[in-house]
């Protein structure tokens, strides 16, 4: 045998083709309908997608594309919420070799511009309810792609009805070479300071993590799975593909009412449910909950914040036995831990439990240093979801990915079993009903405001919103603007999640001796503004 | 909004550093152990090796090759039968970014021989026990790589003793840039003609196959299972990585012994078993069966040939509720298809059942048209778990990728249910025991006798190995040898597995009107050659 160094592997031989052995998050939908065409894989109100049908119409939806002159790495943007038409239409972003580029339709007009801009989008596919609002259809008229798709709706001035469009494309996939590692999505999500950021997924990311996910949840062909939240966020979408990887049948809802998701259950006989725990609350405080048969629950999901003892110890006996706290980001897709049922009666607070088995999980301080159990640093992770980097900000894509680890921003600490415990944030920003806001962006508006002299934005403990984004304003001398006053400048700045619940005019903020505003203590007094 | 092409998405921005997001065959394990890492991996005999255990001698194993010299992309070829410390040794060849060549035990030594040198390999791994036979320690002596570890063993000539070079090892794992679609591991197959051919896999098709299994197999951390066949084998190595991946538990076997077995899953409480056929009707005809505790299963796998009628009805009654036949390939890394346990009962024949969701699967003619329901082809796949193809055989692997699909040189149909049908074998392979014998293998060797002017080889239908290898042999005018010389010809010169059960001396062989040997009369003829 030689001793000299060997030949290199791949010497000589080409690597498959891309369509050979390609990873597409549009591909595993043609798979999971494959073995069972004739199973139900979506169900939006009356109507009931089987698997072979879902997957035609994602096929035509990416021809339909194509067919508008979209090439591969086009960014098309979507303003949509949860419709099946929704589903087709981006599985046929993807499918088609482009990237997909979804934008919260709870954003301000400012952001939605500001992303559609950023994001070069060659196309915009957005729903008919949404495009009455007079303010949106101004702003992509006069801002938005020239090509674009109206989601459940007729044709309205350049953009052409979705639904028609598809139905003139025939059902034969086009190939499309579109790589592994290739961006996928642009999901924007606000950082601490400045505008949104664009989070690059590869299919490759969004696909292993479909696949973890189901191991993890253990879903399989005879499940029937929820998608209560919104379908642009990383959460509910990540579950979506997993559910439909794994062959299982997804009910969507168009938000969230205690009484038709009770009826649903019933129903449709969920038997992996996803929801925050307010949610689970309102369900298990409805009159009817006597009444209902929840024998099909078999595993309930939530995620954003943990639950009071007294909630949960009641779910897991009157709702389901198996509660589950899973947690992750857009930049290092969901899930990244999770606190198992077999934890959740044992210890409580904010706990997130283990470590998925698609990604490490670790705390390491500002030096790089991965640090053991009781010792309190970043939570950083590294695995095949970790995201591609912030589109268009390589400053920010190297500080997320410093030491080789993906930096979450949240500061955590391993309890004596193993366990992770969510200590703070590192970064000041405010985790709302699932959606993330920029205390400084909050600030920023509010510093706008003629009157307002200077002002600070705090999250604060809420039952239905977890943290209520809430601020404090400072007027300057002689100045005259109260509560409503302020609310409705908010409002004309802002989102919708991002306008605080409450603002208080202080005479003075607490300062730091370097004058920083203190937020601590406004935490600390005003802990108890929503309580009751 | 700018009409013109947009910025590629990539633009600046550079993908993640290979550590960060990298997919190894290594890491999965790593993940698994970070949730419970006193959770049992391996029982191997009354050895129990935890989670966290599994992955620290992994973390020794990947450093003791580095430290041995050897850089990443070096192979390193096993000749090992299933034991803890060989899996912990596959895992730490991934780990280090090296290429694992494992190689048939059951192979004739000019094979290993073969494999040895065409791989380049740079490293072995070799079993003591192995190595106590003269023949095998000649030709690593003088043809093996200088460079080898002893599993199971002490030191011997050149090769360390690998549990003593690994305890010398720290537990710090090293950081190895391996690519994802680097090749992770070359198992040699036999082809119809000439020498066996080096599939290469990368990192993600095994990966990717390991989730894929586990979610079509339901696997989770409460799972026990069995492995009882090859580690060196794809089947038995998928399930294993599948089983891992999931944090379920393995137990091993050294072979199969129907009463070792049954106190097997007793003991251990097996949920998930893997067994060829022959080994359920062993455990079946058991005299002890009506004692046995079996209740703990729920799930049994079965590959390489379906089962009778009536003894699957029995094993379903007698043995576990549910029974499901997983196919693949080394060259598209298993499984590709499953028959589902719903459908076992429904339809008998040499059913392969389904696609699974991690790979397309389609019937195609000879002009690369996809054909539908009813029409017999060849069955192709398409997937991430296709094989980055035969090393150093670029025409092979043209070949074998045909219109962008792999071909498995099986043929088949859709059923009218849209079920699929083995029909035929394509190529000239006897697949006897879950290994393939070229006939054109035995035929070149028979052919080498001096008595012997023309020879065919076939598989017959055999109750222990599916298919037994059997020849046909004509004689020259005047030349003398019987069955048995012409068998102790045939182990001289083929391994174990591939020598004849059985050799019939005729006076002439049943030929085309151009010369060839035709098979089907023959196989026809003896078709109850190994019957009763």
């Amino acid at each position: 045998m030689p001793t000299s160094a060997p030949t290199p592997v791949m010497a000589g031989i080409a690597p498959p083709p891309a369509m050979l052995s390609r990873i597409n998050i549009g591909d595993f939908l043609r798979r999971a309908a494959q073995s069972d065409p004739q199973n139900i894989a979506l169900v939006d109100g009356d109507m009931r997608l089987s698997y072979g049908e879902l997957n035609r119409r994602v096929t035509q939806a990416a021809n339909a594309l194509l067919a508008s002159g979209l090439r591969p790495g086009a960014r098309v943007a979507s303003l949509c919420n949860n419709s099946a038409e929704f589903v087709v239409a981006f599985f046929g972003v993807h499918r088609a070799g482009l990237v997909w580029v979804p934008i919260n339709t709870g954003l301000g007009l400012d952001d939605v511009r500001f992303i559609l801009e950023h994001a070069e989008a060659s196309a915009v596919l957005v729903d008919g309810a949404l495009l009455e609002g007079e303010p949106l259809r101004a702003l992509l008229e006069q801002h938005g792609p020239t090509t674009g798709f109206v989601i459940e709706g007729a044709a309205r001035g350049r953009y052409a009805a979705f639904a028609a469009a598809c139905a003139a494309q025939d059902e034969i996939e086009t190939p499309v070479e579109a790589g592994d590692r290739d961006v996928a999505q642009i999901m924007y999500t606000s950082g601490t300071t400045g505008r949104p950021k664009g989070v690059m997924q590869c299919h490759t990311a969004v696909v292993m993590a479909a696949f973890a996910n189901a191991v993890e949840l253990g879903m399989n062909r005879e499940d029937v799975a929820n998608a209560v939240l919104p379908l642009f966020h990383c959460a509910q979408h990540t579950l979506l593909c997993s559910l439909l990887a794994a062959g299982a049948r997804v009910v969507l809802l168009r938000g969230f009412d205690p009484t038709r998701m009770l009826e649903v259950i019933e129903r449709e006989r969920i038997s992996k449910m996803f929801a925050l725990p307010l949610m689970y609350q309102a369900m298990l405080d409805h009159p009817t909950i006597a009444q209902r048969d929840l024998s099909s629950l078999k595993l309930c999901l939530y995620a954003m914040a943990p639950m009071a003892e007294t909630l949960l110890r009641r779910l897991i006996e009157r709702f389901c036995p198996q509660f589950m706290l899973a947690s992750g980001q857009t930049e290092m897709y969901p899930l990244t831990v999770a606190f198992r049922p077999e934890e959740q009666l044992r210890r409580f607070g904010p706990y997130w439990g283990a470590s998925s088995i698609l990604n490490d999980t670790a705390v390491m301080d500002d030096e790089g240093r991965i640090l053991g159990r009781g010792a309190v640093g970043e939570i950083v992770h590294r695995g095949p979801n970790v995201m591609q980097g912030y589109y268009k900000d390589p400053e920010a894509t190297e500080k997320a990915r410093a030491f080789g680890w993906h930096h979450t921003g949240d500061l955590g600490m391993w309890d004596a079993d193993g366990q992770l415990l969510f200590k703070d944030r590192k970064k000041d920003m405010i985790k709302t009903g699932g959606e993330n806001v920029p205390s400084v962006k909050v600030e920023a508006v509010l510093l706008q405001h003629p009157a307002v002299a200077n002002a600070a934005a705090v999250g604060l403990p809420h039952a239905r919103w977890i943290e209520a984004v809430t601020a404090f304003a400072v007027l300057k001398p002689g100045a005259n603007a109260d509560e409503a006053a302020l609310i409705a400048h908010c409002k004309a700045h802002l989102g919708g999640f991002e306008v605080p619940k409450a603002i208080r005019v202080l005479d003075a903020l607490p300062m730091t001796s370097t004058g920083k505003v203190q937020k601590q203590p406004l935490r600390e007094r005003f802990h108890d503004l929503y309580a009751g």
